[in-house]
């Protein structure tokens, strides 16, 4: 797209009240705004890479047997006060409201309750299970303090699975699964090596759970980590018995900051049993379906990312989540650039093109830098002077001049390749 | 997809508090499920028509200039009190809940406010103009009474956008295109011949309106329609003066009750003059923006479609919404038809595969009628007696046998072109 057309403009100073680095570089660069504490509106390029966030996801679910739904934010008190979690004692985040006649409504921040009930109406037999089911819907949470900018804000767009299983070795055998899946999520936007499964507290599902912690200074979270087996332990769980369990020695770990970027949770009966989802066995027999549940907070992930991918410069977005592919910049040469930007696109390549003619050369270069997209190319009399156009990585200093030649198109198709951009 | 894998299954009876048409075929079928009243999960089946919708609106917002955001749900109430449209007097359907710390906060009933207050921060010149923003995002209407089923509900799925012009001359034109754009958009879902651009009154935004209004028993609207120049006016404003501005006749105009599927309204300066969102003329004079705005709900799209196109056996849907373009009905031939469902998946056709082993062919007959995908396949003993499958039309009674020879893939796909499918 035409930088020209984007309705976002860089903000020359990052808002007081935003003391975290991913707020302050989203909010500078126009990827979001500040609609309340903790309450962030996605603008154009922040969408963007939450939709290559959500792409990714969904692509792994879907492998994963997955079907997706989306669920209502408006909430029933009934099936809530059948598993006990309506009183505002037992989840202290609720938002609620009332209906024009009086009577209470939830406005829901977790959809185990209603997804739970709704399976009632499709699974009675062993024959209608495994099932996967999961969405993209936005969690409201009442948090005292919304803090951290995209990490602990009180509406997010949440993805959620949930498991249906019969036995213990099928939940399992799922669980561990959709951990696999988790990892290459987490890889696939850019984060392998700085995600580690985490044993954890169960809350207030079960015993254990699993989380997905991205090393950070930044994090809320205290994780001792087995660099070599990628695996971790949870500040909460650090005692000697779960760390024999898991066949950890304190000797190998190292105490890290972390930020939380995913968990999943082994539910077991705890909502079939008590709103009533049971199927027959194939003796006839009535048992409570296992449930566990899955989730990833795609703010929270593009936030994670912020924090970790970045300089004194601005953003460095990881390549299958940036907003576009390549940032192409015209310095006062429109016309060869804009034969260039349509070529790009021509070959499926992601571009914004800078052809404002109201900025410098230097506002140009910094603002790019800000919005951090990962392959620059800079179109100018010099590059032009040796029938060239200069590409540079993001993050990198190292430029290169790449010849334009008679084929545009071919050619550059071939540089980026050699960038590693496709 | 596999039937055996799909959560949902045909409900025999409709839910006895559903009375509207579109939410019994809807419910029965596996699209939606009803949560509370008026508020409705979308189950796979009816995601899958969702995001086709969506889809084809996007494609359209996009053509015509639009920037994607998505907007929040919780509200500030500080900016609403500026437009005076924090009251409940004023607004009768907000919902409202409080933070911990007590402070009122709104939930969404649409978001004119919230983007005019935001594109402040990116509107002050005649250069940054026009701009038009658009989102899907869920809008909370606390109705007293929901009904229809999908058609009058208390949390929606709505595409919004706003357009916001330097002068009243440059929002007209982008008005029209907007409209253009609309009448494109119902054509695309399958409602051409049903859509009417309604002149009406203009609520609480302006003195007059454009509904887009789709004709059909089930409406709540009654509007008199001019065949021939494809436009009608909404019984509200059906007055001797507003028919001679139109230029329309009595004689010439039917009554019809119909279904409101989108609106487009003129703000003027209404919310850019009490939020302040002014630009700088070229002679450096201030001027308040000129607003736009121009929604869709997608759940009353599809509630509509499915009012319009069904008949007693259930739901036909357009084919560009469909939720799969085949259903492959195996009769008892699964090794068979399982390679036709690969090789129609490998064209890029969408397959809903009935690969279930515990139902008659009447009930899968009954239930293919009931889902209304708009080809349907069969794969019998018979038919492969001819190594041939059987293609049928939804809403047609006429089948054809197509013979499979050597080349399923090919001869498939050519056969369905026939039929008009891609």
């Amino acid at each position: 797209m035409k930088q020209s057309q984007l309705f976002t403009k860089i903000l020359k100073e990052a808002p007081k009240d935003e003391v975290s680095v991913n707020a302050k570089l989203l909010v500078r660069a126009g990827f979001v705004h500040k609609e309340m504490a903790g309450v962030y509106a996605f603008l154009p390029l922040g969408l963007r890479v939450i939709e290559k966030i959500k792409q990714i996801i969904k692509e792994e679910m879907d492998e994963l047997g997955g079907e997706q739904v989306f669920l209502t934010s408006l909430q029933d008190p009934e099936i809530w006060k059948k598993s006990g979690r309506w009183d505002d004692k037992v989840v202290d985040n609720w938002f609620k409201t009332k209906l024009v006649n009086g009577a209470d409504v939830g406005i829901a921040n977790t959809h185990e309750e209603p997804l739970t009930n709704l399976m009632k109406k499709y699974i009675s037999s062993w024959r209608d299970l495994p099932r996967y089911v999961y969405q993209f819907q936005t969690k409201f949470r009442n948090e005292l303090r919304a803090k951290s900018g995209l990490m602990r804000v009180r509406e997010f767009l949440m993805k959620d699975l949930y498991s249906f299983s019969r036995t213990e070795e099928e939940f399992k055998d799922f669980y561990e699964k959709c951990a696999a899946s988790y990892l290459k999520i987490y890889s696939r936007v850019g984060l392998k090596d700085y995600t580690f499964r985490t044993f954890a507290s169960g809350g207030s599902f079960s015993k254990f759970s699993d989380e997905f912690q991205a090393i950070s200074e930044a994090g809320e979270d205290t994780i001792y980590i087995d660099q070599k087996n990628k695996i971790a332990v949870n500040k909460e769980v650090y005692q000697d018995e779960v760390l024999a369990k898991l066949g950890l020695k304190k000797a190998d770990l190292e105490e890290k900051r972390a930020i939380e970027i995913g968990n999943i949770f082994p539910l077991g009966t705890k909502y079939s049993s008590v709103l009533g989802l049971t199927f027959k066995d194939k003796d006839g027999k009535d048992n409570p379906v296992i449930m566990g549940s899955y989730g990833i907070g795609l703010g929270r992930l593009m936030g994670t990312i912020a924090e970790i991918f970045h300089d004194e410069k601005g953003l460095i977005w990881p390549e299958n989540v940036a907003p576009f592919q390549v940032h192409l910049l015209s310095l006062g040469q429109n016309q060869k650039s804009e034969k260039l930007y349509r070529d790009l696109q021509k070959v499926g390549i992601e571009v914004l093109y800078d052809d404002r003619e109201n900025k410098t050369a230097g506002e140009k270069f910094a603002e790019a830098d800000l919005i951090g997209i990962p392959i620059r190319l800079v179109v100018s009399e010099k590059t032009l002077k040796e029938n060239c156009v200069e590409i540079k990585k993001r993050g990198e200093q190292k430029t290169k001049l790449v010849s334009l030649k008679s084929d545009f198109n071919k050619l550059v198709e071939v540089r980026l390749q050699h960038f590693n951009v496709k």
